[in-house]
């Protein structure tokens, strides 16, 4: 490339000295420090980082329900908040099984993710690397402190950790015994830091800490992912909404589609690889709509129906305009008749989140057209959009989905906690 | 994941919404249109289209020449900003070879980066896909209107061009010419846009276009760069400063680690993956030290020396911590004396710039604890930091070098401009 072309550190360094440095900057440095030695640590040494994690929060049980406690008597928010808030001693056996569970995993870091010689003798290979400094924003949900801390060890990277104010007590309880698991394992306890009390001006230092945090993960609801995605100037990996289709072509096998979109709306309505809207070919939906319309109801599913569904079917409830850009995470499914891949195509564009789209059809040059015309993380042919799931893919534990267009896409795991480098590996070349 | 968790497109639709829908806005739109059409296109019609640019640039040659000669006149600019701008009849027609070379290349849209089938049978595969709308954001460098518009076409992606104000006719003529090739080959000439005018407001309007660009790329100054960094509310790939690093190991070779270091530094001093700064073991810098300057020397370069190699070569000029910090693009190296692998890994990890770093040494233990020790994005094992090229790794065509953690990082070519999605082949799977 041609001289002149620079910028990023710079901008990294301004942006760090024009920002006092404030409690939130001052973790993230001792992070960093910290990632170094993480990034270059055996994988032995991680693993048994998080056998020794899971082990302290079984030990540190009393503790943090005392601390949960604490919280839970503070709170006044509405009952779904405070059940998240809320631990038991079944949800903190939880947590430690899945950290043993992440240890379980293969290393993701080291991994030689393509490998080319050159004319000229150069090795060229292209290996995993930790991101370095991850900073995870989420809500009063203290098991996600434990989940995200896991992931962050297992893939080499260093965590900021800043959870919901609510949770303060039972978060810096588990906190605690994330870095037990570290120093057992002769690893730097930086590792792992949190926002020391619950001062909403750390979130906004975490947002401007370019160059000290080298990646934001937000995990909760619209407000915060919005904030996060508006104010950041670090990079951002968001779980968007899943707003997903499930679409029936003319040539769709019935009883396949109708055990498809039932499993795609109803076996977990609250999830965002659940379907919000069911896309029918004009062809088969007198035949087929009816009895999809019947087997949801069956579960207790509501519908909102455009003019053709309910020319067919006319007991339908009116869909709006807003409602197909509604996600449901409800036993409410709508519906479209379209009439041909392209119709299904323009409606996802239209309304989709780029999050997961399935098609049922028995003609594969329309499933590929399908799956090409959509710019969705993740496309599904002939099977249920509730698989869009980190276990499912087999990536073991995951921490969201991500839908942005770039690094992850779909479930993220620990191996989409790493990035990469290029490794050039000479006899001395020199080049003409 | 858990249900709530949303909000990309929710920012996406709001920041379209609250910004007022400009000139570059209404460019966004029908480039966003036509890159559908694009992703979809077979390889064949991509590459014509590239055939027929190159053809349309050379017969619209006198044209080109002509609004190159009013926007030279115009100029009131330094010389090297003024070379920059000039076109001739040759940098026309290496314009042309090049989009003949990308045509030339593998299509990097469709290949199948993963695969691998799940216990229920389910078959995953993770396929390239083109980003979508790539904004890029360059000088007066008119050359590189052509060569980003190619790299897009070549991988799928409408692009959306905003020259500098000074190359306006130029840049204009050459974009005539990308649309009569896209016409050509029968694809939607709105595949490729330009700014109207020379608007400065048209960059902002870029840079708040979350949801219709995808990517924004600057191509340009440090000023530049930063400004979009800074104010983008749009994933960016940025080509950061090179402030390269050789470090000559105890163990190294001497013969080789002079050509290395005089090749590294001295091939082209202009060019981001020159070396800036020589780390030298203290074990052999007495013996070597002198040897490479008298090396360098020789072809007129000039050094910046701290303490200890002053030590050594009494007649070095004073490096101060600026200079540690400086990329000169220019024949000045900065020379540092380091006690062995871990002093040069924090000297790199203070002032390096994350772009490309090279250790000469016979020890591959120490090698590679070298490559693991930065988070550049390229490390060389015994070869010279002037290879950092996408030619040179078998690229290609590139549009830059990148430096950020994700998606791109070290040469950027047409492959780097593909994002990917997961494609999940079933035979009616639903989940249990």
């Amino acid at each position: 490339m041609k001289a002149h072309e620079d910028g990023d550190q710079s901008v990294i360094t301004q942006t760090v000295a024009t920002s006092a440095p404030g409690p939130m900057t001052v973790l993230a440095k001792r992070a960093r420090l910290a990632a170094r030695t993480l990034a270059t640590s055996p994988s032995s040494a991680r693993d048994r980082a998080l056998w020794a994690a899971a082990a302290a929060l079984r030990d540190a049980s009393a503790i943090i329900l005392e601390a949960n406690e604490k919280d839970m008597a503070a709170s006044t928010a509405t009952e779904a908040f405070r059940d998240r808030l809320k631990l038991t001693p079944e949800r903190i056996e939880a947590m430690a099984t899945g950290l043993e569970d992440m240890a379980d995993l293969p290393d993701p870091v080291g991994r030689v993710l393509e490998e080319w010689t050159r004319p000229n003798g150069l090795r060229i290979r292209r290996v995993a690397t930790p991101v370095g400094v991850i900073g995870v924003i989420y809500e009063s949900r203290p098991n996600v402190g434990a989940d995200a801390a896991g992931l962050c060890i297992k893939s080499g990277n260093a965590v900021l950790l800043r959870g919901g104010s609510e949770s303060l007590h039972s978060a810096r309880a588990i906190h605690a015994a994330m870095q037990a698991g570290l120093r057992a394992a002769d690893l730097p306890e930086d590792a792992v830091q949190i926002a020391p009390d619950a001062d909403r001006a750390h979130v906004a230092e975490m947002l401007g800490a370019a160059g000290l945090v080298d990646l934001l993960i937000p995990r909760g609801g619209r407000s915060l992912v919005e904030r996060v995605q508006k104010d950041a100037r670090v990079p951002v990996l968001a779980h968007a909404e899943g707003l997903c289709h499930t679409y029936i072509h003319s040539a769709a096998d019935h009883a396949m589609a109708r055990r498809i979109i039932l499993n795609a709306k109803m076996r977990r309505v609250g999830i965002c690889g659940s379907t919000e809207t069911l896309l029918i070919d004009a062809a088969v939906a007198p035949t087929l709509l009816p009895q999809i319309v019947a087997d949801l109801s069956e579960f207790g599913c509501s519908f909102k129906a455009d003019a053709a569904a309910r020319e067919i079917v006319p007991t339908l409830p009116v869909a709006t305009e807003k409602d197909f850009s509604t996600e449901w995470l409800d036993a409410i499914l709508n519906i479209a008749v379209v009439d041909g891949v392209d119709e299904a195509l323009d409606h996802i564009s239209q309304y989709g989140s780029s999050h997961t789209e399935a098609i049922v059809t028995a003609d594969e040059a329309v499933a590929n057209r399908f799956m090409n015309g959509t710019d969705s993380a993740v496309v599904m042919w002939n099977a249920s959009t509730q698989f869009c799931d980190g276990g499912e893919f087999g990536f073991g534990a995951e921490i969201g989905i991500a839908t942005g267009r770039f690094h992850a896409r779909g479930p993220v795991g620990v191996e989409q906690l790493t990035t990469f480098r290029y490794e050039v590996l000479g006899t001395g070349q020199v080049r003409a």
